[in-house]
């Protein structure tokens, strides 16, 4: 089975704590809609190199956001020419810096981001989002799994997730 | 409140998932002693530089590993003279793998933690560990909390998590 969902069959005792922490983090209660934190998961696992991560979690992105893959590619190319909000992009520098390091958040990114509009809520979830992404693309690149090539291999299982969640 | 510990508070529907995630990971079944796992965390806390998981994982790692600090702060500056069993020296050395990067993790690393004997479990186990430290150390210094400067300032709520876990 490909990326993370043969591994969470192997260890079924890790994969719910892991699971519900997606369903809670990506898709639970919080001031940042769905596409925004699926958007944050796949710039993330695109900076850690982690392609199963991204094509899932930009698929995800893609099927929420008005634009689609567009805005998902353009994140990977163009971060200051992206067609998102100034408080999304703020967070995105944000979650950048979160996957170098955490010592690599700066009070100026704090600030820019809350200068635009970005409350606590959104710089945490976001934050959380960012290194829950570093340990994700980790557990699945560092075992060594397969991930399929192509986009459209993420579609139907993507519709899937974004239709009943993480824990279906 | 110093470390994760305000960030927890500060946003309970994330703290839940995040603390069930450790007590499965660092205390749940699993082929590697309790002590064992956490001289992972606290390795992987050391490597990114994180000092409030660093001081907390190493006093539950000393608490339960024969040796106490001793063994913690070999591993931090000798690796290849600290007192652990070749699998777990072969564990470590993954682990710090993945610290730097999921893809960082070579063939060859894994086929030597075979060799001494590190079965399937215990090498996927270590990884998750790591992987997760990669995470819960960019949470606590992403968001520029505080932590106590000394050793001993984490033993009383170090003796209380080892007796009772993360839940509690």
């Amino acid at each position: 089975m490909p990326g993370i969902l043969g591994l969470l069959r192997f260890r079924p005792t890790t994969a719910k704590p892991l699971m519900e922490l997606a369903e809670v983090l990506l898709r639970g209660e919080s001031p940042l809609s769905r596409g925004e934190r699926e958007l944050i998961a796949a710039q993330v696992s695109q900076l850690n190199g982690c392609q199963f991560c991204y094509n899932t979690h930009g698929t995800h992105a893609a099927l929420q956001l008005e634009r689609g893959w567009d805005t998902v590619d353009a994140i990977a190319t163009d971060l200051d020419g992206a067609p998102v909000s100034d408080r999304l992009r703020a967070l995105l520098r944000i979650a950048a810096a979160v996957t170098a390091g955490g010592k690599q958040v700066t009070p100026e990114l704090v600030e820019t981001a809350r200068a635009v509009g970005a409350s606590d809520v959104e710089i945490h979830d976001a934050v959380l989002i960012a290194a829950s992404f570093c340990m994700y693309n980790r557990y699945v690149d560092g075992l060594g799994t397969w991930a399929p090539p192509d986009r459209t291999d993420y579609l139907e299982s993507g519709r899937s997730i974004v239709a009943d969640g993480y824990l279906a």
